[in-house]
């Protein structure tokens, strides 16, 4: 079979897809457009491109090389967005420092990313100092002080980010590599062992960034982004390079605003002394916005936003879209760019009312464009389109990390079957908008269906008497899993297992659960308490432990 | 210097960018979506899907493998949007033929691009047959009936489009392949010589539908595309791949109207019928729409139309606009994708008034996103944007040929210096918005300025008593070149080389001409006739060898 690849003249330009071009249109036609820093520090695109060769100079002068790893660790500043573009365009690697790590996560991060030199707030340096010891590779840091005196540290100083990047050459002379040449590193946190380190390519980002721009620029009106918006992050710039959306911002050449540590009510006066209309942020943000602005009275309209990192409730849904906010959920994880879903209200859709909208616009999502986006049953079979089969989502798209840095097992487990296995457990609708229902990990998979342990837990939790239920699955000769439900009544309290079983077989008549997600009686047992995890959740995997 | 490429896992997927990845988001979401062929023939996007898997299947019966050619000669329709994908995503080579060119270039070009199959609708069997001698590697056509009978024909026919796609299976088993393979080629035809080859990888298709859609619907309002447009064609879909708007229009989930052959009554009845909201054409089929819609009181409003092809002229603008259709110029070429830049008013400007609004929707237009849009003197310095100096545009873009098939020369030459050269002389605004003024072979280059020949010869015409005026560029020892004017005087006129020199001094005066643009009294020649060519224009090459 012939290849039958283009044919390139020797004169041509291929064009790899590098973080360098995210510039190249916005300097070429918004060189005057404005990013700011809190309303204090104030520049152009053009100055902002000037900046990365110096900082890129800067950091070239202190031995950083194409392959280099260099580690941020800041507040969202104009010196972040400076880093996202400069250490990249060299070649080198930025890794974006989770700060609200443990201090020994942040040690075994930074040791495993190799970085030898770090850009550290003074806010993060007496952490970084009492951990020296125990930093086997970095060499040296550059302290940002950002306008404060800088504290004396027992690293060696390379130079304060501001004196070094002001005199250093804005000439530094970027060059073209492989696209694949990774651009940023950065690490995922699960509930047990060490963070996983995840990396992406100058071609990934760039292409997140074209899909995210196609997805969020396209509809008709609303739950959009567009040319004439003011961008503000609050989503930390370390967590998922702020979702990507910064390269978006500065792709479409729109001003852009950099809050600093998020203080709800500094974040409010921002968005009304600027004019800010676009952002993203989890839902304990939004609610603290909410609640700053209900003191404040600040005004939330014209705010376009996506609600991200975990569930958007309902309730915070209809509390910020009557402030008249323009919130809807996006879904993604450290692993897959980020963004591979958003819920966005489809087109020709009207909702019929406030609740409809908030439907739309709380639940998971529907896939971004070039997102071959599956949930599947364990045979990787598609599940039907019928809103109630849960499978689990797996994903392809042109950005998601081909791994974990030296893990290969958790990478061979991420991407079984050639998909990336998101873990995360959903139905679909017939119109292709995804609801999440569920992690896979605690998803009980019985003759042939999976049944959400959460769904359960919450419908016991409906009985009279029931003060609290933990649902495992537990191994079962015949039907693989079978659940077993752990109750804790209130004093006084007096159900037994039959009782639960002929109220979940209710639900069974009224089609809302499987039959195959009722317990055997055996398997309903009462306790005085569920054992929990440090941060309050059930502990299953101690549940299964005792009982499997 | 380390590589530091990404790993990927071995089961990871690397996601090639391949055409087939374009309907991903579209099948999943808007498998419900309309296609329509003049309002006669409709599906929606699941069968188009289907019916591509049946195309493939058929084609792949007659022996078309990777790497094949297959030409097609159809009007817009169904079928070609077919042909669009599934004979690229089988990884063969789909050959837009242009109908429109003389049957000796077309000869030519069938020769030339070494199909062996072409898929041909009956109006253009007859041509075929007369040429069947010439044709060295036709084997075998498909017809394209239409609805109507098949003529007789010298033709080895291996089926009727119809028939062969509605008993093919549809479960052709399309692969992943290198997305540098050639996805689409097609022919430039310039003044002279023969057409050249010009050719697209899946990959440069997949960005250049990502760039154009981050163009299109990134305004805030106007001169947009959006998810709940109605799209129709009105450039032919064998010219530069419909300037790839179809593929935009199907990965954004759009109903899509194919219009068949271009007929203005038609057009304006499907734009009622089907509810059409955006299109793009030439100036001459806008005018035609306008005529026809004044005779038939057809509505044009909500009509969102790209023009390009040639110079939207402003007066043509204004009547498209005052009828309340959105039009704008887009500028582009068989070498370049084509759309690398679009006439969209920039975000934050309001034209103070109707004339203004024009000059905005009809200058060449502003870069699109990731394309590197310069506009250089002979050294390759970028001019100075000061909306007067002339330089050649010359791009690097992520879909730009890579060279002309099989012609060395010409492919070095479109590259030289690693730009690709558009021969289109522009100058550049502060703001980075571009306006074409010559083409490269009619400027002249005088004491290293460039003066455009088109201009000097409309000043000159101001002149009462001049009837035509063509310029040159002379040969000069000391400047290089410098120019020459041959005039036609009205009869019964007297105007003498003074009298010009005086007329263009005077606008050198006014800064509005260069002082190296004036030409001397003995290059200024008065003629009793000016050579044309077949086609009408100025003979510039006979008048260069007569006085060169």
């Amino acid at each position: 079979m012939p290849e039958n690849l283009i044919a390139s003249t020797p004169s041509a330009y291929s064009y790899p897809l590098l973080v360098r071009q995210l510039l190249t249109n916005s300097l070429s036609l918004y060189g005057d457009q404005e990013i700011t820093y809190r309303g204090e520090v104030r520049y152009a695109y053009r100055d902002f491109r000037r900046r990365v060769g110096q900082l890129a100079s800067a950091l070239d002068a202190l031995g950083v090389r194409h392959g280099a790893t260099v580690a941020v660790m800041d507040w969202d500043s104009h010196r972040y967005l400076e880093s996202y573009f400069a250490i990249p365009m060299m070649g080198a690697t930025l890794f974006t420092v989770n700060v609200r790590l443990a201090p020994s996560q942040i040690v075994y991060t930074l040791n495993d990313s190799q970085a030898e030199t770090v850009l550290v707030h003074i806010d993060f340096l007496p952490m970084l100092d009492a951990v020296k010891n125990e930093l086997t590779c970095v060499r040296e840091v550059i302290v940002i002080a950002d306008g404060q005196t800088v504290p004396t540290t027992g690293w060696m100083i390379a130079g304060e980010y501001e004196e070094l990047v002001g005199r250093a050459s804005p000439d530094y002379a970027f060059t073209d590599f492989d696209e694949s040449t990774t651009a940023a590193t950065f690490y995922t946190t699960g509930t047990t062992g060490d963070p996983k380190g995840v990396y992406y390519s100058h071609r990934q980002i760039v292409l997140h960034t074209m899909a995210s721009a196609m997805a969020l620029c396209s509809p008709r009106a609303g739950q959009r982004i567009h040319r004439e918006d003011v961008y503000m992050p609050i989503t930390p710039m370390f967590h998922v390079l702020a979702w990507g959306m910064p390269f978006v911002a500065l792709t479409l050449g729109l001003k852009i605003v950099l809050p600093g540590r998020y203080v709800p009510g500094d974040l409010l006066e921002l968005k009304l002394s600027e004019g800010v209309t676009f952002s993203h942020c989890v839902p304990t943000i939004l609610q603290m916005l909410l609640n700053a602005a209900d003191a404040s009275g600040h005004d939330l309209s014209d705010w376009t936003m996506i609600i991200g990192g975990a569930k958007l409730p309902p309730a915070l849904c209809r509390a910020a879209t009557s402030k008249g906010m323009d919130v809807f959920a996006g879904y993604g994880m450290s692993e897959t760019g980020p963004i591979v879903a958003l819920a966005q209200i489809p087109p020709g859709v009207t909702p019929a009312d406030a609740d409809d909208d908030v439907r739309w616009r709380a639940h998971t999502g529907r896939p971004v464009p070039f997102v071959d986006f599956r949930v599947v049953d364990s045979e990787m079979h598609d599940v039907p389109r019928d809103n109630e089969t849960q499978g689990e989502i797996v994903l392809r798209a042109p950005y998601l990390t081909q791994g974990y840095t030296r893990r290969p097992d958790a990478s061979e487990e991420l991407w079984a079957g050639g998909y990336l296995h998101t873990q995360d457990v959903a139905v679909v609708a017939p119109d292709g908008s995804v609801q999440i229902v569920d992690r896979i990990k605690d998803v009980i998979k019985t003759g042939g269906e999976w049944v959400s342990s959460i769904g359960l837990e919450s419908l016991i939790c409906e009985l009279p008497g029931v003060q609290e239920a933990a649902v495992i699955g537990v191994k079962d000769e015949k039907w693989g899993e079978r659940p077993m439900a752990f109750i804790v009544l209130g004093s006084e309290e007096k159900v037994d297992a039959n009782e639960v079983r002929r109220h979940l077989l209710a639900h069974v008549d009224s089609d809302a659960l499987s039959k195959y997600a009722v317990p055997e009686a055996d398997r309903i047992v009462f306790v005085d308490v569920i054992p929990k995890t440090s941060v309050g959740k059930f502990d299953k995997k101690m549940l299964r432990a005792q009982h499997d």
